[in-house]
């Protein structure tokens, strides 16, 4: 269980900083992209793109495979699964307040109906 | 726009700490706690607890009141939300993973029919 945790805490930090979601997205719509063209939307330097790589890939969102020269880091998504599942939990908050909201939306319309008549 | 990124920021690395999210998690049962009440199932020391609490109340996942000497925290979880929306683009992967898996058992389970028969 600890490693459940721990595996937790790893992948909400790495998902807790823009360029490291940025580079997520966008291998979230290409398969498969090199580090020189994931590098090339930020205005930071390559080794800090490549230090943001390192804790995708500790946290296990990324992997990266070397060709020749070419680096090609593709997304592993799986551990956003659990993240995913720890905050299912809290849905029924939100759909609680829909809920309210809803029947807040009924009440109106209903005393609006009595209201043009 | 950078509000909203910024928020996602905190979201997450508030989220990135088991005791945090075990705070959240009581907090998800419960409907309301002391600040003391918080603190004992934890062998942590209460500054600690309480330096927890700021990074939840920073990053907007819990509302503390004052009643005389007591502080009752509150789950706030509507950030969460945007955490989770922001994962939701992911789980096509995951759905993907599991019709690979469904259609494989289908297909392990018509061979097995056919050399049943």
């Amino acid at each position: 269980m600890a490693n459940y945790y721990e595996h937790l805490d790893q992948t909400f930090a790495a998902l807790a900083d823009p360029t490291r979601r940025a580079i997520l997205a966008r291998l979230e719509r290409e398969d498969g992209a090199s580090v020189s063209d994931l590098a090339k939307p930020f205005a930071i330097k390559l080794p800090t793109v490549m230090k943001h790589l390192d804790v995708l890939g500790e946290a296990g969102l990324i992997t990266r495979s070397k060709l020749g020269r070419t680096v090609t880091v593709r997304l592993s998504p799986e551990p956003m699964k659990d993240a995913m599942d720890w905050l299912r939990r809290y849905e029924r908050f939100w759909s609680a307040s829909l809920d309210r909201l809803a029947a807040y939306v009924e009440a109106k319309e209903a005393e609006a109906g009595k209201g043009g008549r």
